[in-house]
């Protein structure tokens, strides 16, 4: 039984890339020229990135030389967090502290405990609050006491799941009297909200093509001219020898124009997607009262504490996957936000961190709006939401059973 | 003064896309879902990825769960070298020798050196003869001296430069009694020659999109299942938790695309590029009779040791850069195929490697012939280099008077 309507409410996962952006795309895509050949048909090819190279600069408040073009923000994430440990460890042999938030994305947290294991790092997870707003004073407290141990602070600006946005200008000027570098993973705030790399004293930040509009596959690290980062993958030394690998033109292209567009339309569609994120709030509450919505409240005076376009909840007594699938089946796409490794469902560390319970947690939901979004999706949402969580809860009561059987079972193997 | 012809014989740096693969990603571009999205909207791009994978399994000779996708031939190599050498460390502690060529790509040699500074490797850089063929019995005897040192062997399947085919059935078969892993940069061979990697032996082969009619940003690393990779990227955990970051579904589908393409027209192209690559070879020494051709000759018993599309040749008194900006100016795009850092033109080590002179090596440029290429593209190339050599010997002999002038000014200020 394949439903007849459809809603798309997982932006945050990947957005449709706009057509100006395709595009752009599949115009690069019919030329040949790799942007090291020196040649013609190379230098066209790099006139394309450079150009392309401006307007992300521009977009962002950032030097057309700040910004180093990735395979994506993944890649971004490892150049900053290894790239500037690397080479801070090389002057500064003794800093050797890592200072991440606890929600942050695990292409930040899995670098920066992979450092820790295989290059001395240490990590210094900083609280969050009940929001998942970083703890700012926890921040200030370990900076006071350990400042010369600190080679770098990376702090999101959105988080991905529950869509807080983090206290950037306050962990920049808390590291400034420190001169410890502050690098930010931006993706999901990019083109979202305004960004301005210059005005944000950030020394790193972190942006991602197929949040915004643009393709898969291509990102940039901003980076200051004065922050030396060892690089992490080598070759070809390309992008100021910090990401070496063939320069992908039309990517890059496109990924300029899909933010270009981004922020020159920014205001409208966030006021336009705020509406639907706040239709969207109004009627989850409406629909399955015990629903609990976490991160900044829109309809409070949460708005601008959080991204425009995202909503996130956790469903008393549902398992988040239950609530997925079963949402799926209704023709509506959605996330539980957090990770799913080896085939088990696993609590968001974001909502622990939060604060929240590890069975409370169980029953997230991400809902991501974007610049195709529409009332309709909303409806949709809203409309198969109560029989949905009524399954899901059945569900979850049945496989409570089954659970408690296994663990009996396995105490009895145990035994 | 534009050209009105132009010939690109610079296939070996970026080759145009076939429309079959351009059309593939531009299908693909449309549609939205992230792959590793449980939606039914993730579960299609994910179908893709995984018939992606087949087809570029079933193309070269590989399981499908044997193919890493990666952003490109240099994360391949990187996650290679770094991979097995970081993984072999932790249950061989004492295997810190990481054997290579020594006409390597940079995204080989580069890794493996960065190794050595920073993670305790030692390099054994393979000799090579005067077709840049590795020397086999210098492996043999490395073994059979420093075996238990050895953590990896990385040797390419065929040289970029040169074009010479290396004895990698030889390599495998050395290594074998030792059980020590076996690496091979397949960048420039993959399409264009027969490649198998089931028959090869060979426990991790980099294979690259845009070398053989697909898109820049995508390639694979081939490694078998019971070889440990330590990731070299952290976050997400896709493709085998080898190479995180979001799964580029279309980029992949346009790869698996182009690949199958070039796997079932190979004998078909090479056979016509290989009479366009013997035209060329004919033309240029008839043009221009102090060349000299470097790698295997196909006109004389060497065809079978180097790839179908590509010759190179040293023409004596030349800059090789003077060479590529003059026929660039006559419509001829080629290289030199020599990495110019940092604005200085260097010799290239494959030469070097290879036992031409400085001097010698100086004046080395590629010719690389792919699908598009025609008898045009070679005889416009043949008509105009006579008159390019003698511009570019004169401007040599300039040159040389002037370096000697800059010299001496040095000399000066530093005494």
């Amino acid at each position: 039984m394949t439903p007849t309507r459809s809603a798309y409410l997982d932006h945050a996962a990947t957005t449709p890339m706009s057509p100006a952006a395709v595009e752009a795309f599949a115009a690069q895509m019919a030329l040949t020229g790799n942007p090291s050949s020196l040649h013609a048909d190379g230098r066209a090819a790099r006139r394309v990135v450079e150009e392309s190279r401006e307007q992300v600069a521009a977009a962002l408040g950032a030097r057309p030389s700040e910004v180093v073009f990735t395979s994506g923000g993944t890649e971004a994430d490892n150049i900053a967090v290894k790239g500037i440990f690397w080479s801070r460890r090389v002057t500064h042999p003794e800093r050797r502290r890592i200072l991440v938030s606890g929600v942050e994305h695990h292409a930040v947290l899995d670098p920066a405990f992979w450092m820790a294991e295989h290059a001395g790092a240490e990590i210094v997870l900083l609280g969050v609050d009940a929001e998942g707003r970083l703890d700012v004073e926890a921040l200030r407290a370990e900076l006071a006491a350990h400042a010369d141990e600190v080679a770098l602070i990376s702090v999101m600006w959105a988080n991905n799941e529950v869509g807080t946005l983090q206290p950037i200008a306050e962990v920049v000027a808390a590291a400034r009297p420190y001169g410890v570098p502050v690098h930010s993973d931006a993706v999901q705030a990019a083109g979202k909200i305004e960004l301005d790399f210059a005005a944000s004293g950030l020394d790193a930040l972190t942006v991602s093509a197929h949040k915004l509009g643009g393709p898969v596959g291509v990102g940039a690290l901003l980076a200051r001219r004065s922050l030396d980062i060892t690089p992490v993958s080598h070759g070809g030394g390309q992008e100021r020898g910090v990401r070496s690998g063939t320069v992908d033109a039309a990517a890059i292209r496109s990924f300029a124009v899909a933010l270009t567009e981004a922020v020159d339309t920014r205001d409208a569609v966030s006021t336009r997607v705020s509406a639907l994120r706040d239709r969207l709030v109004r009627g989850v509450r409406a629909a399955v009262p015990t629903a609990v919505l976490r991160g900044p409240d829109p309809l409070g005076d949460g708005a601008a504490r959080r991204l425009p376009g995202s909503a996130h909840f956790t469903f008393p007594g549902c398992e988040g996957d239950s609530l997925l699938y079963l949402l799926d089946s209704a023709g509506v796409r959605t996330s539980t936000g957090s990770a799913c490794q080896a085939g088990v469902p696993q609590p968001s560390h974001v909502l622990l961190a939060s604060g929240v319970g590890e069975e409370d947690a169980r029953g997230a939901l991400r809902f991501s709006l974007g610049t195709t979004s529409s009332e309709e999706d909303v409806d949709l949402l809203v409309e198969v939401l109560p029989e949905v969580v009524e399954r899901a809860r059945a569900a979850g009561l049945a496989s409570a059973g089954i659970g408690a059987g296994r663990s009996r079972q396995a105490q009895e193997a145990h035994g």
